[in-house]
């Protein structure tokens, strides 16, 4: 390697200081930010840049480059800095000098889609660990299926010390391990500094011999020596594992009077120690001036890369399998699934099956993966619960890239987190699963996938007090509200058999919004007996039942409780009392429904809203005379049907409900 | 240490046995639970509780017990077993029986408060194992400011594979390693099996490695073999570190044709393979029946335990710290903190300091930290961004447990493992800062603080856009709706220095619920400039100014939005237009309320909502047709001010939408 040898460490040792400079002056002018962590990985970047990353910044999205991933998001003036030295369009100086402000794409951590070669969003510690382990297996597996000529890549991680303390570090960890990721190299910039101080103050973990435990090639070097460095990588390229570097740094380096303390962490270092730094690195240029020879030596990293990329592309057209791996990358084929969904949906209406919805979703997903090439499965170890592995799925392993389905073991969070990943690299439509109750377990990763906006597909069964006999921890009565709540997200809860078909349509044709599917463990019968070819979950909710004349009563339901609805609503009509029934699997489809097809769902009568579940976040569909059939509290251990009767969740108990609120 | 060696190999066979007979049973009895864990570790279990664990199964809460922790709570009948046969007079053999059923105390997973002897709530996994380390230094804690006469005890866990693959598992370690907690002893439940297989399918992380590497003192038995696993028990208690003890077990251990399998894991054995037990076990009772001999070898135990806590209370007696240590482990005391805390706001009123309420919290803290002698504060790396450290206070660590604020480390969900452990072992009311966003990161402990009824209190600090510039992924649009859907936790919203000072008292009074602090970063006037002595924040919500004659309208705002609708009544006013203002500081306290209460302070004029989160859960204070302000979608990266402005979260707009909603 070390192909740039040409470039002299003095000017390697130039390219550093000016992202130190760049680091410390747009943290001075916002006022706000965290000089520290770039200014002491600014060695560890311009080697790695410099000698090892290929990257094309003018084309940033080229499938075959390596990834870069800043775990450590509070130090975004990393990224920044490099992106405007490497040339990116789209990071000139005056983004630099208008870092943190409103409008300018240099945001205070690291935001994917606000500018190129953002790999991802960091700053949640531990999640960029994670989400790269994602991102370098989805490698591994595109190249099994299209070969070392259009995938070979390197993803590469710089996390500090929070990110290794965090528990997500631990599942991403012995996951990447046991995957054998070995193009995946981490640097741990070990600066032994927190917030609250020496880290001293709050572990004294043997890092090198943790990831040693959990599989991976161990280094350490000084990250100030540039050639020590540079051959950690080398050998951590050679070799088979995941690699993890410990570079021993200094925090702030360059500020004489604060580096290796937490003064240098989140706060701007001070005109005074700005010039003090200055004088001490040698750099006598202006704040935001780069000299030309040093934008040379970047712009190099950059031409190296189009060539790169331009023998890449020769390498593509000659493939075989050209056409195959763009459509990998490609939305997938819409009026394909549409069909197959459509037929499905006939075929199911008319058999009527009585089935849980977490097995209808196994019977859907039996349609999306026919229809569609690049679905991964995987479960959080709970593959026979979550029904996730439809035929022919076969496991993903070190020994076997080819495959499609991921055992990602008791590891919600990182499970959820490398579906980021999967689904940021490409190539790959990621879905897992876990009960619903543990969607807690991998929460902030949820909310990466909506802040993202990545079409991540979250299949939680075991969705209420349904479940039964695990008892109020495994029994998610707050959940499906605290997910609704999330921006950006569509939570289904699909009534019976066809509702799920159309929720896998709309979960696996979004581009740009993850889906919760919540799915129950009991058994259901088929609602929807009559074929429409219409997708009606993508109305978000719609008349199930109609009356006959004038409505007295709406009865809303989700999931599992529109059976119930129904037996309700013919309970009311033996006395006479005339109940619509709604279904509304997705109020987030709902919401974004115009307003005739909302006043028409709902009516002008009075409601009921039915769910196992605690009201909040039924407001867009009830108003406060309204009634609502649920819990108030946490659930119990018991049979489900036992459950149901206690908490009142029954069509007798509903029917009561209506004539009271009819009185 | 072996002082029952009276006790034969043969009948420690039988006193096992019994724990597989009572599970198999019960699970089958319940068509449902998971025979596997107990089957396999109840040899384990049988050395433990024969040789070591001193308790009094009639005094089940004496504060000087060993504490038992399941952390694989799933292996929940391992624990009613035991205390049955140790008898426990709320766990007789009916509540084996009905393993399962409604109203039964044996659960699927074992609950704090549901029986006697559970000492935490376990099932979500890896939470045993954390809460267990914040009991395991509770201990500690305790032991430094009364002494080995009063306080000695062991924390002993059983874990599974699922709880050391999750991240908790990693913070929890980490943490136990620092701090040095020698009387913690964990026993991996090493079968190499998970629901999904074999472990092989998702792990190969050399976890005997990756304990040391944390600090741990690491054996590896044959957990079968009980003269090994006693001498590894009493070299772990002989070890200055915490230990962890690799057992390697057959899961469902005694099934012929069933052990050794994930068949055992999850699902009941069937009649045909219990019976194959029996015969392999050599074990001839009928289901539920268990020979007075074994019993009497199981309430040899319970006698050992009862004689050890006779001499304790003579310890006790003769101890000059005995009402002290009592006062420990009672209800803080209300009157002094009323008192202290109403001098205080009198104080507050007249100054009218502009605080952000996380410096406000921090002065308050001073009030309740020199009046509470218990409290134990702490922080995840964020001590001077969430001002939970008041003066005086001295670090904890493993060369001083005499000290009352821990560091935490970036392990947010491990110190609200930790604290819930701590609140569970007694003797201090815990409280741990963060920011808001990362509530996410602990979300699985809150909820068990919540389940568990434990006054917790969680300080979250920076906890709007109004944090500025760390932009979105460290904005909590929707981590308020998601934390107000659950139930029993009071999330106040100050809205300055006085409501925070009664948030306080609320938070550090409650016995059952616990509370999360959601703090400004900026600044706030003080608006209660009026000192009355009722504590208005323990009505949830109430009038901060009323209008004079008739209200036009009813602004009801929290936190740092209530300055906002002052400022929005203010202009309103100059147009003629009447608007109160209502502080809605605690939503739960509200709902609490009486009728008559809450309809006086909401009144029947046209009301808007200000609060910089998403609408959801305002359910019960707005109706369809009033008016809202706050956030539809996540923040964005700069200054306060201008994000406020940007997202229309103003006394402008809001009195803008008034005007809307009254023309």
């Amino acid at each position: 390697m070390n192909q740039h040898s040409q470039i002299t460490a003095a000017s390697e040792e130039l390219m550093a200081n000016a992202i130190r400079a760049l680091a410390m002056d747009a943290v001075q002018a916002a006022n706000s930010g965290h000089p520290g962590a770039p200014m002491g990985l600014a060695d560890v970047a311009a080697v790695l840049f410099n000698r090892f990353i290929t990257l094309d910044p003018a084309n940033s999205d080229w499938p075959d480059r390596d990834r870069f991933v800043m775990s450590a998001g509070h130090g975004s003036m990393l990224v920044y800095a490099i992106h405007h030295l490497l040339g990116y369009d789209d990071m000139g100086m005056e983004q630099i000098r208008n870092f943190r402000q409103m409008g300018y794409r240099t945001a205070g951590h690291p935001e994917y889609g606000h500018a190129k070669g953002i790999e991802t969003t960091t700053g949640p510690l531990g999640q960029g660990i994670a989400t790269a382990v994602g991102m370098a297996l989805a490698e591994r597996m595109h190249n099994a299926r299209f070969g070392d000529d259009l995938v070979g890549h390197h993803t590469y991680v710089i996390a500090g010390d929070g990110c290794l303390m965090e528990g997500i570090s631990h599942e991403a960890i012995d996951f990447a391990g046991h995957m054998g990721l070995g193009r995946l190299i981490l640097f741990w910039d070990d600066n032994g500094i927190t917030i609250d101080g020496s880290t001293d103050l709050s572990t004294s973990t043997d890092q090198r011999a943790r990831f040693a435990a959990a599989g991976w090639h161990v280094q350490a070097v000084d990250g100030h020596d540039k050639e020590a460095v540079a051959a950690a990588i080398e050998a951590a390229r050679a070799d088979a594992r995941p690699s993890m570097i410990a570079c021993k740094t200094v925090i702030g380096f360059g500020a004489p009077n604060k580096q290796g303390t937490s003064a240098t962490h989140g706060s701007p270092l001070g005109a005074e120690e700005i010039a003090a730094a200055r004088a001490e690195l040698g750099w006598t240029h202006p704040p935001f001036e780069i000299p030309q020879d040093i934008y040379t030596a970047w712009r190099t990293v950059a031409a190296r890369g189009a060539e790169a990329r331009a023998a890449w592309l020769t390498r593509l057209a000659a493939n075989p399998k050209a056409a195959e791996f763009s459509a990998s990358l490609a939305a997938p084929d819409a009026a394909a699934l549409n069909a197959a969904i459509a037929a499905y949906k006939a075929k199911r209406s008319a058999q009527a099956p009585k089935v849980a919805t977490r097995k209808a979703s196994e019977m859907a997903l039996e349609v999306v993966n026919a229809t569609l090439a690049n679905t991964i499965g995987g479960s959080a170890d709970l593959t026979g619960s979550n029904n996730t592995r439809t035929k022919g799925m076969t496991p993903v392993s070190r020994d076997d890239y080819a495959g499609d389905y991921i055992h990602y073991g008791i590891r919600e969070h990182g499970m959820a987190a490398a579906m980021n990943g999967i689904s940021l690299h490409g190539g790959f439509l990621p879905y897992g699963g876990t009960f619903l109750a543990f969607a807690d377990y991998c929460r902030p990763a949820i909310r990466l996938s909506a802040l993202m906006r990545r079409p991540v597909v979250y299949v939680m069964t075991h969705d209420s007090i349904g479940l039964g006999e695990d008892g109020p921890t495994h029994q998610p009565v707050e959940t499906i509200a605290s997910l609704r709540a999330m921006p950006n997200l569509n939570l289904f809860r699909p009534a019976d058999v066809v509702e799920t078909a159309e929720m896998w349509e709309l979960a696996a044709m979004s581009d740009s919004t993850p889906s919760v599917l919540c799915l129950s463990r009991q058994g259901l019968p088929t609602l929807r007996t009559e074929h429409v070819a219409e997708n009606l979950t993508a109305r978000g909710a719609y008349v199930l039942r109609e009356t006959h004349g004038p409505r007295d009563l709406t009865l809303i339901a989700t999931g599992s409780e529109v059976e119930i609805a129904c037996a309700a609503a013919d309970l009311l009509a033996e006395e006479g009392i005339k109940a619509a029934v709604v279904s509304a699997p997705c109020f987030e489809l709902f919401t974004a429904q115009d307003a005739a097809w909302r006043a028409a769902v709902l009516g002008t009568a009075p409601r009921i809203g039915i769910e196992a579940a605690v009201r909040q976040g039924w407001d867009n569909l009830l108003r406060p005379e309204d009634g609502f059939v649920g819990m108030t509290g946490f659930g119990a251990s018991a049979p489900a049907p036992e459950l149901y009767e206690y908490f009142g969740i029954t069509a007798v108990h509903t029917a009561a409900k209506a004539r009271e609120l009819l009185s």
